[in-house]
């Protein structure tokens, strides 16, 4: 019989979203009249825009002719959308990417699982807390850890907390790190990460020999030009960063599924017999030899994100987003609730009032108002006691979820 | 510095389709005029069938209405793909699948190189030779072997030689084995494999505890009725093996992406402490921790294979790359060429003329008949002097692909 990964032992029990569905779905099957608002998971509500299904359309009628079909592409994308995204996200802000540091994907979760492939079990890795699960738990299969404590923390990680209480804003790590990510702005607090911020991360890790692994797959929502959108906009990134992005929260993207991770060829990594060694080609080798590329309807649809209508319309997308965010924040403070992110961020990240525990205010907001939120503590042991809500929704929901916030905790402010 | 994962050092220099498309481009740039036709790389030529673009076009005008569009689906594939694939590929061959047992992925290259994230590193893997590159080179990256010797074989892995004298039907392992690959209709050498054949790796893999890792990706091309087309046609298959499926070469997805894997959770694995631990949820946790589902506009795609139309036109589709292996075939057998494989099977396999070596007459065909192809040693130490045509190709180019190899090798019948 074969050996299974023991390191998939060592999981929790359910990846936080199933978690969130089984509850919900239980609640739902023994309330079939209720309304139930979903501001969970980080999904987008919005049609993709015309300048996006348009191009897909085009992309099929491609497929479904001899002379313009597209069997395998270039696994790491094609030009047209390696080209676009160079020339738009990086060289029209002054960073130095070339096309084929990109490399296209099926998403950033894909990624950020899977880079994990090119690197070795020793590494120690730190990471924000609260953070995105996924960093955690690939880390986890891969047995770069031993067990989970009672709060959720493995052995072996070294955490960053982000609370109110230092700005979610973590310190540079006391202990010495190979692997760090950084996520901004950040899912799930919405902080984001000013140019000092930043510049004092990627000077450590040039000190150090630290490699980042910047996630900015809301970087769409930044609104304020004083904070950098990719970390490459920080002199020396390009040596000590790699930068995962994805048009899934810009484009509606979720369940057309298209990402892009940038791997500079000045990073490197050392191997055990202390030799440097680049990790683009690593990287090349894996995303070669275990991933077959993007579709090519998809990657058309992609591109289209930057054409002059695309932009437009993605820019009007994230627009309507951002206002959600500015309603559900407007209604949390007018009843007390103290709220963090929503500016420069799809999320509202909130204290639970009266100290009350992540899942029961979860379960309280279920129960009482029929809204699903995330419990910050199952983003990790500095979420307990904060709640994630997500202003991807329709214009509609989000007003509703106000009127039955106010109705449920109006007496706060009595 | 982060250390890099040294696996990654052990593997051979280019992985062989990037090889053969430096060796083509090389030409190519040389001889711009040459009307080089490409034979090397299974890709399908052939449009996609209109029941699948006329689903497609259909799917993004959903995800242009709000009211329509879908984001983030289940990571496992939607219902009407997962329930119409066990309804269509196995209730209605007798085999008993049931629709949660089936995991719909972006390909099967992904699926037969994530399988190993589950399993732990000690387990002996044996493997068809020729082979798939895919399935050594991951089994590489992952930690499992040595370095390789001068013939490609890497240290601590079980090569399964399949060669022209035991009819390219391997024998079973003589020493134990945890994980065993097996790929019919084979890739590369075209051999099917019969109700015999198959029933005797299941009863041995039930005898033993072993793991079968079933590839078919190419059943679509089996037209012999006595052939099995899914290894869950043999009795008691449930238990011992998992089958990787894919829309890549019965539909012409090879650019659209789709596949699906079978992980019955009658499967079982044993823990570092001996308890036996089933893999189907393994897999679920890994699927939806590090996947996102594959496009909702691809799934409705697939789903389309399944209609009476899409059955229709991708038997069509089959057939007519049948039609070209026969052709393929009959021209290499009247100039005394040996061939195998190409009947129930898109790949010719052929032994090179004059026991010449396979990278020598990947560039004899190349410089002196413009002719691509891919060569045996490519895929294994049992491929050296053997050859793999591929019938996927339009009719044009597969009949001028005869009329220069009669020009070339005419000399072997004077």
């Amino acid at each position: 019989m074969p050996h299974i990964n023991d390191s998939y032992l060592k999981l929790k029990a359910g990846y936080l979203f199933p978690e969130i569905g089984r509850r919900v779905t239980a609640f739902c099957n023994a309330h079939p009249d209720a309304k139930v608002i979903r501001l969970g998971i980080g999904d987008v509500t919005e049609p993709l825009p015309p300048a996006i299904t348009q191009a897909m359309h085009q992309a099929v009628d491609e497929m479904a002719s001899r002379e313009t079909f597209r069997g395998y592409g270039p696994e790491q994308g094609y030009d047209f959308l390696r080209n676009a995204i160079a020339e738009h996200d990086y060289k029209a802000r002054g960073c130095e990417i070339a096309a084929d540091e990109i490399f296209i994907s099926d998403g950033s979760k894909c990624d950020t699982g899977n880079i994990l492939d090119i690197f070795g079990l020793q590494n120690r890795v730190a990471m924000q807390d609260p953070v995105y699960p996924v960093y955690v738990d690939t880390n986890v299969m891969a047995g770069r850890t031993g067990a989970a404590d009672e709060s959720g923390r493995y052995e072996g990680l070294t955490y960053l907390p982000c609370t109110a209480e230092n700005d979610f804003t973590p310190d540079l790590p006391e202990q010495p790190v190979d692997l760090i990510y950084l996520c901004y702005p950040n899912n799930p607090t919405g902080a984001v990460a000013s140019r000092e911020t930043l510049t004092k991360w990627v000077e450590y890790a040039k000190k150090t020999g630290a490699l980042i692994l910047f996630d900015a797959a809301y970087e769409a929502y930044i609104t304020d030009e004083n904070i950098p959108r990719t970390i490459y906009e920080i002199p020396g990134a390009r040596d000590v960063a790699i930068e995962f992005r994805s048009f899934s929260k810009n484009a509606g993207f979720t369940g057309t599924r298209c990402a892009f991770t940038v791997v500079p060829k000045s990073v490197m990594g050392t191997t055990g017999d202390g030799k440097q060694q680049a990790i683009h080609p690593l990287w090349n080798r894996r995303h070669t030899t275990k991933f077959n590329g993007v579709s090519y309807i998809v990657q058309r649809g992609a591109e289209a994100v930057y054409s002059p209508e695309g932009k437009q319309q993605i820019s009007e997308l994230v627009g309507f987003y951002l206002e959600n965010a500015e309603i559900l924040r407007n209604g949390l403070e007018s009843v007390g609730i103290e709220v963090f992110g929503g500016v420069n961020a799809p999320y509202i990240w909130l204290k639970t009032p009266q100290g009350q525990g992540s899942w029961d205010f979860f379960d309280h907001l279920l129960t009482q108002a029929n809204l699903v939120g995330t419990p910050g503590s199952g983003f990790g042991a500095s979420g307990e006691g904060y709640f994630r809500l997500s202003a991807f929704n329709s214009r509609e929901n989000i007003e509703e979820a106000v009127v039955r916030i106010k109705m449920l905790f109006g007496r706060l402010m009595a």
